[in-house]
């Protein structure tokens, strides 16, 4: 697999950096904590927030918007559209993990009211889950995807086209599209899907790189071609999933442009 | 202590591993990713959903109920109660942690509810939980147990023969009985007792095995063979609670059948 | 920096791990795990209990209550004030963790409602979080202090002595006062601002100190002392965050007076 040239994530991962942009999240209970150790060890400044009286004024000082409906109940997922017209009035990503998409009809109802009463940015789930999403029927097993097809790429470029966003599908290789570009990203490990959370963290992280880049396509390819090049490093060192969810977060921590650049898997 | 031969808890790790079975939760928020781990790290699918809306339905394509009162609300305890309804209806078996039972006169009460309203298959706690659900007057501190008693073995079955379920206490030996058998466990370590989250992973384990193995004595005895088990062998590892957790999930991850086999110290 | 003579952390530490004290948790969601762990690490008994129907008499049976503000919701408010008022009843030191202030007028606010409405005995956060619920005008970069101030020293004591209470600032370098006495505490590590949940720890420790010692001042120093000389010695063998978070852990229930004794740096 060639290296795509025109990815520079570890420049991005820079600016990261550099700005430490803040990332507010409405996310779900299970894995809060490594939605917001995920960020921090980007180097970013991740904040958690659903009260419906404060969702407006956080994400007014943030620089991009995570929702994820892993937890969600009626009144929460409120508070997610609140806090994304705010973020959508300021200009600001917002990224939807739709987590568990397809497994109960409450979901799959939510997932659309989301997408289509406020402006999501990035669409992000792994392939059952955008395909349920994109209105193909198909039956998520608890949060794990069962779908496995060979159209799913174009599916997920079809949702991007008509709802004008970027589509992520992670799996184990992710496909980042904005109906137009599509990129692969082939890098990773099995490992990763041993471990409660990476799908959550992936959009944590990709919502860490939106925070600096407009184009999201790049910030989405960047993101992924980060976070699982340092699964890749973790998992080397890891003899399951309980060190590699540590060492996960000091790979990121300590990641170089260098190895990234080195390391990364991705094809158009 | 002999090891008691009609036990096959390697066997049913297997089963778990070849059937991935979802794992529906309702649980508390103190130690929920943990028991999302640790059905994961068993070969399982945990998923965690709590809303009113659809709790029915994501028990529709679980295998097994764990249900967990740590962090109770009142509101949270009717979702469960929906939750176990539809479990009982598809026939599935539902665990209940009664997690800090005789801390509050509303745990108490809560737990006699559920108990008394709903179908479960497995009450599980530790002496001083189970001894105050079972009608004893025993005081729990915080979540931790005080009750040390010769007769919480009698207590037990007479709990399990009165409601026709299965009852696990948890402690230094371990006590699984539906009134007629009764195990002991002795497997486990101090460190168990020093990391926040050992008696809701137990739990879980339960729970995920129960949902491969009809007979919930056996599921009951082998689940936590199979946890303690992984857990003497962190805690060789393990300077203290923290590495400890990690190396919990990965030893849980790596267990063989020989191992379980060759470590287990189970009596009638 | 001297060792001033008059704080001994380790016969508080000893303390802790003799009494083994309940300690009642209204926290947030994100670092729930780790406020419950480090006080079991310490040797205490941790509690996490919202429910308004409960709260009071969980407050009955802890030794010290500690209230966290950093996912808050009206409702989650209300159920603080319940127990608080338990806790005052009661005589037991309450610590609030004003998580945030300064971020959302929410978080403002209610920080307000709970110094006046309850008795707080120590009110903790970091420097742009208490100027801003001292009355200044500060701005808090999502739950991050960007304040940098000589005069944060003055303006804690000066809330300290309006409000009758003890008053934590963390940084670099730590602020404890009760408007009389004042101890600077020069442990920690910068690893520690890389890890979410470091500040809520703190403030769990300090409860935790605070169920053994009636004077809060030394109760809040030498809780900070042990936690950061802990912090001190797990960053030196951690690579990053995920590590450092595990062995933090492991320190502080490995920790020995004698190590405190020598590595405390306390100034008055």
């Amino acid at each position: 697999m060639s290296v795509s040239k025109n990815i520079k994530a570890g420049i991005l991962l820079a600016q990261v950096r550099g700005r430490s942009p803040v990332v507010h999240h409405l996310t779900n209970w299970v894995t809060i904590y490594d939605c917001a150790q995920v960020v921090k060890s980007l180097g970013a400044s991740p904040v958690m927030a659903h009260a419906l009286e404060e969702v407006e004024e956080m994400s007014g000082i943030a620089s991009s918007l995570v929702l994820n409906i892993g937890t969600l109940t009626i009144e929460f997922v409120e508070a997610m559209k609140k806090a994304a017209r705010a973020a959508n009035k300021k200009g600001i990503p917002v990224i939807l993990d739709v987590c568990g998409a397809g497994a109960t009809s409450l979901r799959d109802r939510k997932c659309l009211e989301l997408i289509n009463e406020v402006r999501i940015d990035i669409i992000k789930g792994n392939a059952s889950e955008i395909g349920r999403v994109a209105g193909e029927n198909v039956r998520t097993k608890g949060v794990d995807s069962s779908l496995v097809q060979a159209d799913i790429k174009n599916l997920a470029a079809k949702l991007a086209t008509r709802k004008e966003c970027t589509v992520v599908v992670t799996g184990e290789i992710d496909i980042v599209t904005d109906g137009k570009r599509c990129f692969l990203v082939a890098n990773g490990n099995e490992l990763m899907s041993k471990v409660v959370g990476t799908g959550c963290m992936a959009a944590s992280v990709i919502g860490t790189f939106a925070a600096v880049e407009q184009d999201l396509v790049k910030a989405g390819v960047s993101g992924l071609v980060c976070f699982e090049v340092a699964a890749e490093l973790a998992a080397k060192k890891s003899p399951g999933p309980g060190s590699f969810r540590e060492k996960l977060f000091d790979c990121l921590y300590n990641l170089d442009a260098k190895t990234v650049s080195r390391m990364q898997k991705v094809r158009c």
